[in-house]
């Protein structure tokens, strides 16, 4: 670049503030292809998009998180010119809550609709955590049946495997949290009760580290407490062994046949009216999905589903993918969670007064997307630059813009390269670029009314060697001269070479 | 709803800050369709999608907004936790010029992007302006090349069409700050000095009024001042007769065929060396746009287009709707304005010290949405709402997702009503959707293995008639009833009998 004009210190930092990111093309364009995926099938289920504003009164965004590993979550929040205090919102459902309420009765019911967006968290940003961040939700609200939670279970499937997750890469597991109160109320701690809030988190945090310390490390956590490797000790649950049995039985219930773990839920909360709403909420949600032709194959019962229990009000849902990756410390484990919902009744009748059922399921955009990454299934990898038409005279520009032109016609992604530098640095751009193949017409070709079309993907290794234009014209690796008539059909004749 | 558990008063209110909005769902899919549109064509030359955060920090975005109409434009700020101001974007300009900045030697040169979002701006609302709207910005970045302005105005006139906005129904009109610098210097005010910062933006402010005032009125702007019907004095730019002549011939420049502008300009800004370059490259620009076979239909150059030259370096780009339609007032007008753009060279130096060349136009969105609308063409027409398949018995639903899933299989948007209410209201529930029509399968049809269809396009007057289940089963107005198998057939023929 040429001479500063003003001191360094004069001039802001070009920089992002923390947990903040740019998304680059190819990740642009990959998640506009899966979400578009996701879209048609939310769109098959006959859902109805909807867009919310990022910006809400912080009063009507309340605080509810079904994330309780986070209770301190933030939000970032500012005053309007009457001093009352916005805030961006931190998710996708309690912006849909306030619609509803707003338009409760202008609208169909059940109203269903589906909506992606950046959410913003004023929370610490770590590896992989942003500030900003896309989530993909579909709720159902104004009924309780549960054949709504059935269906949401079923479309989360179909856009699993619309979007290159295959059958066995992923399942969808289901709990209801009546179930898991049926189960806390046989163990002899009362579900309801406020006194026992604490108590219950402490048994729910336990349960969820099932997959961490098996179930002899759940039981610990359960009863007086455990000790890690490093001796640092966790409090436990303080249960008694009966309670710990039947609790350690309930999230140790097979998660294979659905019919089998309702078996094993209907023991464990005999006795409880409230375990039998759930199981049975379980069992209609089983029915439904066995007549739409949804096995275990896709959709399991897992009583070890813990994450978002204390939040939801019945039916919760989580959608994990079971094949086996890296993770962060260089693991191999199975990818996990990305994305989970459920049954919740409380949002809406904050505004109204009165309780509207609800329920829905959130995708972490991100997270899939680094699975179908994982998976080299973005589509990013078909991805190639536009086809190059090189500038060989710059007082002749308006004849390469015309080929560019014609090919942009045919449907070929095509620019004139619109720099103002040379030959060499206008190569390495097409190659920075990913063209498929440059267009080239100096003087000689424009005379016999020809373009050279050189193919980059066939001609990449000895376009290194070439370092000027004589030898350039010599050598021609890789190229191929064509009345220009015939440039688009040479073109796509490439193009199909590369594989589309 | 059933009673209240809580004081009115306890309760938030739902509702929207002042400025903000919820975009439908017929808008959501139309939006969704456009701008798909938009970026195909985008692609297609070359440009490369990027996305930037929505929070930036306030210095990093300065203030650096083309639209002179608005000096106070706000922006939405906080504070981090170490007390730096950040803000939400307001442009889509100023978060790339951090972005070209702070990742400048891994970018390609030039580097082209197109970027689509929303921005926030903190100012005072109105009819049709909200403080969330939707931007759709391409940039080419890294090059005086006049080449990528006319690219730029070519990519915008496919695009207009691409949507829908027919040939005739729109220009791209062009105009160059540095020929207007040029006329300026002929007319004896020096276009460069601070010192006349003031009276340069009256006479812009005057010839932005030749729409609304005629030449006579903006004679009296740019002389002695004007006094409007209600006897309000605008004061005038103060010029004598001969500089007023000269404007007054350069706004009034014929914006018709391009070459017959170019030569009326040539002879305004004879002896400015600025007014020069200027010339020569809207020249260069016509040059490329002949090549390319754009036309003075598509493109003119119109030295009446003086939004943003207060701001931009170089050519400035006006994408103008030229169809008449009712404005705000009730009437007649063109549409106007959907977008612009233009060279400007101080964004990206901000940061870097040395000039980065850039050029780029800008859609606004919703703007482009509505005149859309106004000429039918947002696709939103022809939308329709899922197929219902009716609850005739809530023990059964499994049957009735099934013949959902069915249709959903062959493509069909589809759902099961999933509330819990009767016959009547599932009936006004799939006519509140939009349903093309509804399956029917009661137990003498689930007997005989047969469903029923309800046309309801075709049957939309009877089905007001009906009120019970008994005089259904009578009318069977619009209504088929076929084998199960036959389902999908038999709802693929009303749908293409509906038309899609």
């Amino acid at each position: 670049m040429a001479k500063r004009e003003k001191p360094d210190d004069a001039r802001p930092k070009a920089r992002l503030p923390k947990g903040m990111r740019d998304v680059p093309s190819a990740e642009v364009r990959g998640l506009e292809r899966m979400l578009g995926k996701i879209r048609g099938v939310y769109e098959l289920y006959g859902f109805e998009p909807l867009a919310t504003s990022a910006i809400e009164f912080t009063e009507a965004l309340g605080k509810f998180l079904p994330d309780q590993d986070r209770p301190n979550a933030g939000v970032f929040s500012f005053q309007d010119e009457d001093g009352e205090w916005m805030s961006l919102r931190y998710d996708l459902t309690a912006p849909l809550a306030r619609f509803v309420a707003e338009n409760y009765d202008a609208l169909p019911k059940p109203y269903r609709r589906y909506q992606t967006g950046s959410v913003w968290r004023n929370e610490k940003p770590g590896p992989g955590r942003f500030r900003e961040f896309v989530q993909f939700d579909c709720d159902t609200v104004g009924t309780d049946n549960v054949a709504a939670d059935a269906e949401i279970c079923m479309m989360a499937a179909d856009a699993l495997e619309a979007i290159g997750v295959e059958r066995g890469q992923y399942r969808m597991r289901i709990n209801n949290r009546k179930v898991l109160d049926g189960v806390l109320e046989t163990a002899g701690i009362d579900p309801l009760s406020d006194a026992n809030t604490k108590q219950r988190l402490t048994v729910l945090r336990a349960i969820d580290k099932l997959d961490k310390f098996g179930p002899a490390g759940v039981e610990l956590l359960l009863g007086k407490g455990r000790k890690d490797e490093s001796g640092a000790f966790t409090d436990g649950a303080g249960l008694g062994a009966a309670s710990i049995k039947i609790l350690l039985d309930y999230v140790t219930a097979p998660a294979g046949e659905r019919g089998a773990t309702l078996a094993a839920i209907g023991k464990l909360i005999a006795g409880s009216e409230r375990g039998r709403q759930g199981a049975e909420e379980l069992a209609g949600i089983d029915r439904m999905l066995t007549s739409a032709g949804y096995g275990a194959a896709r959709i399991t019962i897992d009583p070890s589903v813990v994450r978002g229990l204390e939040y939801y009000t019945g039916p919760v849902f989580e959608a994990e993918l079971t094949f086996e990756t890296k993770n962060e410390e260089g693991e191999t484990a199975r990818f996990g969670s990305v994305g989970g919902g459920g049954r919740y009744d409380g949002l809406v009748a904050r505004f109204v007064g009165t309780p509207v059922p609800a329920t829905g399921f959130s995708i972490g955009v991100s997270r899939l997307y680094s699975a179908l990454k994982a998976l080299g299934k973005t589509g990013a990898e078909a991805a190639r630059g536009p086809v190059l038409v090189l500038v060989m005279d710059k007082t002749d520009l308006g004849t390469y813009q015309a080929l560019a032109s014609k090919l942009r016609q045919a449907g070929i992604a095509a620019e004139m390269y619109v720099g103002t530098s040379g030959m060499k640095p206008q190569m390495k751009y097409a190659d920075k670029r990913g063209s498929p193949c440059v267009i080239i017409q100096g003087g000689d070709e424009k005379a016999k009314g020809e373009v050279t079309i050189k193919d980059l993907v066939a001609g990449a290794k000895a376009a290194e060697a070439i370092t000027d234009r004589a030898a350039w014209t010599e050598g021609r690796p890789a190229q191929v001269s064509v009345p220009e008539g015939d440039m688009v059909k040479a073109v796509q004749e490439i193009l199909a070479r590369q594989g589309a």
